[in-house]
């Protein structure tokens, strides 16, 4: 079977899902500044998930990059990672609304944990069907990033209730993190062309 | 005609659809344990869909990997199943909303077999166009599941009114059956190559 | 310019404008059937709609069947049906909440009739661009579903303050015209392979 | 890397964001004309802002037309106009809804603003990446449009505090200078054919 629905699916529930998050930015009955300041954290929140699903379509866009089939097993995993980021609307909007109170702050955590396991399994899979000489296998090798984001993650939901500053400091962090995309398998990229 | 629009038409409703159910997942206004408690059944229901939409979007991709030419009897035989498909986000909120009460179980029971049953009309309108002898038609041969699903949700209906957990461990019966991928039709493709 | 993303594009507004009028599908707070009556007239209207769209997204994909290159004005007369056609879920939403009142079923023959003269200035825009021998002229040659369509519309909405069910009707009956797909381009697709 | 997905991410998105704005088209509670006269301003908004995301819909497609590889920048780049963009639906609604109030027209500015830098920032890394005598470097030239615009958007945001309707008068100047698509572009893809 070949990657291209798979790409497509994937492409139009995470344009979908990066889009509707901005339904939350309720729009303020007044005209004032004051209208827009309750609006500041959640627009905060906003632009934090846009960047965490910008990460995934980016990084997603570069792993199929190196796919050529696909399986059965390899459209299941993708399904469980879009499940997990499917969330993400309903605990940016939680967080958002809420000041970042404790139990939404770690709530966030959750999801994204959970999304950066099923990442893992969606890598996975793929390499198990292309073999351990494949050019992914050969291009995560040592996967850095994608072992520490989940240790983070997993950090963030406890520490979520010593202060959730420190846990949406950690989420900042791994943004960061990934907003450079991975140099291995850029360089792999070009290496080929 | 090509299949390409078909194909990326039908991809993009059920995005829309498998993304648009978690704006049911109504944000709770308090901060604790107990503000979740009540999203449970929703959430749970929404899972159950989700697994039901991507059974539709997989089997899909699988049938129509099988389908090089399509006409006009195709193209609103895929539109009719995509507006059973599309009642999928009212049922799901509407039974997770009411703690799986006897009357929305039954409709979504209903939607679900009327879905069943136009994917059975879609798929022999497209064995009728391609002939007997289409790869299609011998990959599905004797389908006991595309036989068995629509019976499965026929009894979930009236059960529903007997007692509603009989009907939800139908369907989630009827997902667990649908959730491993058509051998028959990976074995042809797998055959061809 | 390549039709590739035009079609892509056209494909995604159609798809979501198809499936976001699910949402006025108000999940009842019953579970009876009392609680699902009130919805029988959005549901109908909501089918109206859906048969609707699903007309433009085949008759689309059939012209751009015909169309090999594009230009500025063709991706202009494109967004301006997008545009009416964009206005379809809150026509329907008020006709069906209204149970078919005059004014409402006036605005949707109103939509309904600038998305065909749309449709035609589209149609026009491609014709002209192609030149008077190009394929789509000579196949929609003297295309009269084309030219009378907008008349029965024209006609339903002045129809809609004598009595509503007669507009209703007219609109049911421009469906059923379009529902069989257009012979003359399938047949000289046919011809054509 | 390819632009396909790029493509069809960013069509994705501006297709959703064009649509989910009508949701903000309120369904009225009553029949009459006075029900759809405090809809007039959202209306104008919406058809204001309907071909704000139409021109860069088609300004992409040109620009990407004359695109072959796209790396890492121009990838979050493309993210970045796209962040901006889905902001649209917000603004639009908060002007259309206060009837254009100097603060949510200032806002509204402010976007359109910041879109056309983003788009400016996204035209320069392709540009960098392709080198100064790529197709699109000779395209876009002198762009004079793509300097004009940022520079009325930014004169509109403070002349929303002097009188709205200035502000107002600017963003449908800023339209119409667009509407046309690049010829120096559509010369140059003639050109080549």
């Amino acid at each position: 079977m070949t990657k291209a629905r798979l790409e497509a699916f994937s492409d139009g529930v995470i344009a979908i899902l990066i889009t509707i998050m901005v339904l939350e930015l309720r729009v303020p009955h007044g005209t004032g500044w004051t209208a827009l300041e309750p609006l500041l954290p959640v627009f905060l929140t906003y632009a934090l998930s846009f960047v965490f699903l910008g990460i995934y379509w980016n990084n997603h866009h570069h792993m199929f990059h190196l796919v050529d089939r696909i399986n059965g097993k390899i459209m299941w995993a993708n399904l469980h990672l879009l499940f997990w980021l499917s969330l993400t609307p309903f605990v940016t909007a939680w967080m958002g609304e809420n000041h970042f109170a404790s139990l939404p702050t770690a709530a966030y955590g959750a999801v994204m944990l959970l999304a950066a396991i099923a990442y893992y399994i969606l890598q996975t899979a793929i390499i198990r069907h292309q073999g351990p000489r494949s050019r992914l296998a050969a291009a995560v090798g040592g996967d850095l990033k994608g072992r520490l984001s989940p240790l983070l993650y997993a950090a963030a939901i406890p520490l979520a209730f010593v202060h959730e500053w420190i846990s949406d400091a950690l989420y900042v962090a791994v943004a960061l993190i990934w907003l450079v995309p991975d140099p291995r398998i850029e360089a792999r990229i070009a290496a080929e062309h």
